[in-house]
This record gives C-alpha cells, sequence and structure tokens, in this order.
C-alpha cells in the first residue's frame, strides 16, 4: 500500500451559487492528488505520456460526505492500495481544515499504449519505482 | 421509469491534452441532462433551490468506454429509473454521433431544506409532475 | 462585416458563490459563439485545425457589465468587423433574455501553421467562404 | 505600487487539444495570484466578502505570447499600480520556468456593497493594510 497526501486551496472560480465546491471539479483535485503522489515515488505523469504510454480513467466513483467551501485547504490523502498491473487503482480521501472528511473517492486508469491504443501492462520503470513503498 | 435526452457539443476548452474530453468535464454534462430531463416534466431546477430545496450530489458514479472529442454532439440519455423519496436517482449513457456509449454514468442527488440545511423528503409539487411519467 | 447570434444556456457549474457566471467562463463562451459564428459562414473549426492551421487567441479584452445567473438563456452577437489577414478579430456583445447587455468583449486570434508554427495568412478557403458576407 | 507573486502548476484538466493552457483558464490564475497577493499585505478575499464587500472584475485583458503547457510551473508577478478609490488595479505578468513571458494581462475590479449592490469606496481597512506597501 503507497501513502501520499496533497493539499489543494478551493478557487472563487470552483464553487458555485449553493457557496459550495462544484461536484464536477473534484475530479480535478483527484487528478492533481494522484499526479503529485506519483511526483514523490518518482514518476512524473507527463514524463510517463511524452514517452507513449496514456493514463486514461476507466472508471470514477465519488461520495460527497460534506461540502468545502471556498478558500478552504482541502488535504487530499491518496492511497495505491495494491501494485499495479494492466490498471491502477487511486483511492482519494479528502479533509477539511477541521479533520472533517469532505468525500472519498477512487479511480481506476488503464495503461494505453500511445501509438497502438491498445491497453498494455504497467511499465517496468513504473513498477520499480512504486515497488520499493510496498 | 422517466427517460429524456439531450445533445450537447463538446467545446474546445473542455478537451485536454490527449485530445479527449477531460473525465473532469462529463459531471457538468449530466448535470446539464438531468436539469434537461427535469425541465421536460416541468421542474425548473432554478425554481425548485429558489423555493429553498438544494439538491446536492451525494453519490456519482461513471465508466468511460471511449473518448469523446472536440466538436463532437454527444446525445446524454436520462434515465430516473423510480420514484425518489429522500433522494433520487438519475442513471446517463452518453452516445457519440455513430451511436456508439461513449461512457454509463449514475448519480445519486438529495433533497435538502436551504434553511435547515436537512435532508427532507422530494416535495410534493416534484412528486406530482413525475408520477405522470411513471 | 459579419454578424452571427448564438444562445448559451448558463450552466449550474459556471456560476460561483457570488451567484453569478463566473468571469473566466464567458472566454469559453465566446470560443462557443466564435466557431458557431464560423459554421454559419461554411468554416468548422475542427476542419481548419485537423488541415493543419491553429488559431490560438492572441488578445483578449472584456468588460463586465452586468453579472448572468444560473439558467439564464444568453445570446452572443459575434461581428467579424474586417476581412482578416495574419489575424482575425471577432467582437462580442452579450445580452440575457431581458435584452439588457451583460458584457461586451474581443478576441484576436492569429493563423498558425501547424508543422512550423509559426504564424501564416488566412487560408484562401476561409477568406473566399467569408468573403461572401462582406 | 504593490507586488507579490505566486506559483501555480498547471493540471491536466486546464490543457486543450492544443496542448496548451486554454486560454479561458488563466482569469481563474490571476484570481488566484491576486487573492495570494492580498494575502500577503493582510486581506483574506474571504474576509472581505463576508464583511459585505464584494470585488467583482469590471473589466480584464490579456494578451498571450507564448504557450504554456501541462505540469509547467508558472510564475504569476502581480502588481498594483496605485492605491485604489472606487476600483482596483492589479497587473500581472506570467512566466514560465525558462524565465520567458507567457503573457501579461490586467483586471480592474469594482468595490461593491454586498446588500445594496451599490458600489463603494474601498474600505478603510483594506486601505491602511495596504497603504503600508507604498
Amino acid at each position: 500500500m503507497y501513502n501520499a497526501e496533497w493539499d489543494i486551496r478551493v478557487r472563487y472560480g470552483e464553487t458555485d451559487r449553493m457557496g459550495y465546491v462544484y461536484y464536477g471539479n473534484y475530479a480535478e483535485y483527484f487528478e492533481v492528488a494522484r499526479v503529485e503522489a506519483m511526483r514523490v515515488f518518482g514518476i512524473t505523469y507527463k514524463d510517463l505520456e511524452d514517452n507513449g504510454i496514456l493514463l486514461p480513467v476507466y472508471e470514477y466513483k465519488v461520495t460527497f460526505l460534506k461540502p468545502a467551501y471556498y478558500d478552504d485547504v482541502l488535504q487530499i490523502k491518496t492511497t495505491i492500495p495494491a501494485m499495479p498491473q494492466a490498471s491502477i487503482e487511486f483511492h482519494y480521501q479528502t479533509f477539511n481544515s477541521e479533520g472533517e472528511m469532505v468525500n472519498r473517492a477512487q479511480t481506476t486508469l488503464v495503461f494505453i499504449d500511445k501509438e497502438s491504443a491498445k491497453p498494455v501492462k504497467a511499465p517496468e520503470f513504473f513498477l520499480e519505482k512504486l515497488q520499493t513503498h510496498f
């Protein structure tokens, strides 16, 4: 199991007229959280993509427990529960500054070869870097 | 069961550097789809909210089957599978112009009284209008 | 001078906690407005790009006169004031359903050859189609 | 003259199919930049708003010089060139990590009393905190 944390401050344009962070904007927060989680164990998502591996989201599920508000600093705890094979799972828990859980989510992403547009196994260099944390 | 359809043309800013519609943007498409589905049976979401009933999303789940591209006209088929009580479910299927399913999703929204910020049952006028379609 | 009109309904996620359309979201509305204005005289922006011509924005200026709100249907009047050479100007006026001007804006876009990444003159087929409206 | 700097890393969803940061997304970057610039001299925009003063954008102008890309860390230099009266001006210069200017922009915002929805002069506490930097 691999864990990482990332803080994101809510921007004005990310709120909606209810005064909450718009539910659609969390997908981008989780993308930032998983990219930063990967950066910590030595993988830059941009490099991955520049080296011909795309990692599009196949499934995304989120449960909203509490609203978040403008200017809140949200802490997102990201977990990779298992070593990836053809796909990789990320779990997320978002907390506000009172330590309350705002939501929990998970995404499944698949490794795709850019040229063939076909699914592939997770590349060796990816597995090697992640393995040291398991 | 209640069904409705809505077309959405993909905007340039909604694509990402993969050339696909960014996965986070579908949440907004589904929001448009369900609002337009409600408008057909006589409920304006804005009126609902102006009358003190908020309808925030509690759960959102989406499975991505195919990418969608800039300028595509996507057809979203929205279904309300059951009469709502304290919450309401919407199911979505998104199709491209070749009739291929791009993704399928579902959201669960809860009726909230704006003043008390407490969950409430679906308002009578809402149920009456929807009932005629069941 | 070439004129076109396009209606856009404000989405929930495009509002902010002030209850207004977030000021940053109008850029996307104007992009939709100019793409649809071009479609009317026979140019699909997607085709342009697929044929190796990019049209990035060089300058964008907007003056906000009134807020717009959730579910408003905004009418955007787009004008191309002059035949383009190396760049093309679009002027926009946004009106709400009461006919009040919400904002006015202008963008200057430059024709760029995708391969060389250099500025080029507006392509002949573009000029020919637009010319008939001048 | 007051100066501040803020770094923003480009998110995946903020790019478009050209591979650039979508031109519409800079408005949000500038909003973050000015909010953080204000935080440094002791004003939280959220507090301002919670105390009944809105600060909507009246004018926004941006000139794009170079594209920015996914995962770039952009540095935004924000300047308040003059003490505000009924309105406040912010100037921005965005630089990439090579020190190249990506764009320059300016916004004019007006102080609005939330209750009366009328323009007002900049509040005293705001002027006092800013004055020490002039």
